[in-house]
């Protein structure tokens, strides 16, 4: 280490004479002192044989660092005077950081400085994992997955380097529209289809395409499901709370002058109930009637115990108003962030255009394996093992409810999807519950997070996409205890 | 087949009678009808013995039949009187198509009914490739992807079930940090990076947090990268464009209303020169004094051929307004969609929001695959491959140029990068010489489209990632035929 005060008016220091980035050193450092002003603009820099004998450096090292410095910009060389510090860097004084109150920094949209931080990742564990919208991968054939992957790369390796379609790649959105217009009996076609990163970019681009900001009124379930109304509230629609009943969102509770309607009508989310098929064509009658768009997110339709699904509302539509929402998050995993939106035709251009400039295509690999994993018929395959699986969690946690909860904690009827609803009866309070619960080991939702206007119901969402058969009986009889 | 006219009223077809799905065409048909209005609400329908005589089925397919519409709602039982097509579905009618004049659908938000439609997805292939913005695969090291990929992919099936981290994946992004501070002298802690869909997802994600719809005014390079300032243009922001001389973006030149400026420091896009000094303090002292972000895109700063590399205004920035967003497009391919923005504290609980809110996180595998070729040191070996690569294509082309179109060609010097930009001499106009070239198997871009007000200069980009060494002086030579 070397200090050399008199010379440039500040210390120097340097790493070992002998260690590799002698050169390196001295020219960060001297860069540093010209950026925070302790070497002035116009300042004459000391000769080199000066400095070098100063610092205990070769004068080949001062040199090689001034002429750095030179072709940088930092210093300039007058013929015959020597080298001197640029004059008009003006090099910014360090300001004081603003991070103490981010949210309030004023360079921020106001969306977004008044958004409430987010709870961190949800990387909990629990004995009992009773949460809900998370898949069983257990099952999973990844050995297929592997393979097909290996294939995909290994075409990917020999096409030339391009970007690929916004709208997803054309295998994949065939065999998607041939799997929906079997497993949901949706009416499409490849063309009709973008594919998106899972549902919550569907959301976030149909949101981008429909909603003037300060304008558009959009109207979702009260309780809902958050992140969706989140997205169309991030795009600076209106948003309004509407009530859902036993027959799934009360059409005639929307607002007249909402030109948005956000629905779950396989399942609802997260409550559970179908949406009845009057209330279908209500909805249907009210967005031709009004102008307005329905987004229908048929997140874990797939899974069905009982009865026969009603027809999507894609499929009854006849004007064109429905945008019909579906992922891979519930029906493989959500690491692999795939969904899709079948579009009406209007809205097509403007939706492929909107995941063009926010993304400009989804991943390759990705794609070009799930092509061929739906086409081949691994993805059906796969589902019919999962909806015995998860019929058989489901009518064990039903009876575990019935034997060790019963008149305290009554499912609410459903016959679909990967969770089941509840509500609480007497004085037990959701919230406490659940924090109770998970003090003991056993993830279970409130199900107060989903009210977006008060009063909150009094409820829990209990999931079986996580926990093992065997599991549940002796999870729900802890949580028996807990609310004992 | 089977016409079964007077007892409902209207034709139905079948199938031929031990056809599998008997069932399913009644069905089918009589829900068609009732949704379609031929069978009108309340109507009652024949007797299940009468139907299944007229139709040519057993008596069992009627009732399952009619079973399905009563528990889907279409049709209602009364006691003693029998089964009627349900009152109060009011079916919605078929519209009128809208599809005619997409872009004036009133149901999209004005940005998008006024987009023109996307160009074809580049799916040209040219017999000399000079197009920009398109890196080599043909040295990349897949093997090594592969054994990393399905490494990832068996850690993936053994953790359980999870949404993952909206910032990235913490190995990605530490990985990222350190091979930005030793390729690019960009100071940052693993914790300032957030990981995105390729650039143009930062680009998009900055857009939504820094803008406010019709009152933020945001400025771009002209000429410059079109899909940066369209993602700015999507979020609301009033688009300014600022000159470019061969110091950069003329910084004098800034409306001083400018809250935000987009700008490639590294190597302009498309011109190429690389911002002075002079011009990078002056921007961070502009950003400054007005409270303005600076987003610096380095696109493909990772490939320099002459001088050093300047510091990246990240790194002379000491107010913490540069936004540094880089991507693998160009160092590895694009259909990998991955990048990241080296954030300021003060934005970032908004930039993580605004991604968890447009998809959630990114692709698991495809960043758990990334993260470990940065850190085993993968990446940085490819990139000095390419680096000697593209030195000898660019100087091939630059000779190639100088012998075969001396004076009508005149490159514009730059130092860095994956292509060169040249201006035109004389009476060729850039957008004929493009086409015809085209015409010729000689894929060549004009610089036209990069200008956002007129006039644009007339000069071609000539991208060097795509084509080989050996073809490169005879594409030249083709090009001058083309031009003569």
């Amino acid at each position: 280490m070397n200090i050399m005060e008199p010379l440039f008016g500040f210390a120097i220091d340097l790493p070992p004479r002998r260690a590799r980035d002698l050169l390196g050193a001295v020219h960060r450092q001297l860069r540093s002192a010209i950026l925070d002003g302790r070497l002035k603009p116009g300042l004459r820099l000391p000769a080199t044989r000066a400095a070098a004998v100063a610092l205990g450096v070769s004068r080949n090292t001062v040199i090689a660092a001034y002429d750095l410095l030179l072709s940088e910009g930092y210093l300039v060389a007058r013929r015959g005077s020597g080298t001197f510090v640029a004059e008009n860097l003006s090099p910014p004084r360090r300001f004081k950081a603003r991070s103490a109150a981010p949210e309030l920094d004023r360079r921020l949209a106001p969306f977004w400085r008044a958004l409430p931080p987010l709870p961190p990742a949800r990387a909990a564990s629990f004995r009992y994992d009773f949460r809900i919208g998370l898949s069983d991968k257990a099952s999973f054939p990844f050995h297929i997955w592997r393979r097909l992957s290996a294939r995909a790369l290994r075409a990917l390796s020999k096409a030339p380097s391009a970007y690929a379609e916004p709208e997803g790649r054309p295998a994949l959105r065939g065999a998607i529209a041939k799997h929906i217009a079997f497993a949901r009996a949706v009416a499409c076609n490849a063309e009709d289809i973008v594919v998106t990163a899972g549902a919550q970019q569907a959301f976030d681009l149909l949101a981008r395409i429909l909603v003037t900001p300060g304008r558009t009124m959009a109207a979702f379930e009260n309780p809902g499901y958050p992140p969706l109304r989140d997205a169309f509230a991030a795009a600076g629609a209106a948003v309004r709370p509407v009530p859902v009943d036993g027959e799934g969102l009360v059409v005639e509770r929307l607002p007249t002058e909402a030109r948005i309607v956000c629905v779950t009508p396989s399942h609802h989310s997260p409550l559970g109930p179908t949406m009845s098929l009057r209330r279908r064509t209500a909805l249907l009658e009210f967005a031709h009637a009004r102008g307005a768009a329905i987004v229908e997110d048929d997140y874990d339709g797939e899974f069905r115990f009982a009865g026969r699904p009603l027809d999507a509302l894609q499929t009854l539509d006849r004007g064109e108003s429905v945008f019909y929402v579906g992922t891979f998050s519930k029906s493989l995993f959500p690491a692999l962030r795939l969904g899709f939106v079948v579009a009406p035709p209007w809205a097509r251009p403007a939706l492929i255009a909107a995941k063009r400039l926010t993304d400009w295509h989804g991943p390759v690999l990705a794609q070009d394996t799930l092509a061929p994993f739906i086409a081949e018929g691994h993805l059906a395959r796969h589902l019919r093992k999962m909806r015995r699986v998860y019929a058989e969690r489901r009518a064990i946690l039903l009876k575990a409810l019935a034997h060790h909860c019963p008149g305290r904690i009554v499912p609410i009827p459903s016959e679909a999807g990967m969770h089941i609803a509840a509500r609480l009866a007497g004085d037990l309070r959701a919230d406490a519950v659940a924090a109770r619960a998970a003090a003991a080991g056993i993830g279970v939702q409130s199900l107060g997070a989903y009210f977006n206007a008060k009063p909150a119901r009094n409820g829990l969402a209990f999931g079986f996409g996580m926990i093992q058969a065997e599991r549940i009986d002796e999870g729900i009889r802890r949580l028996a205890e807990v609310i004992r």
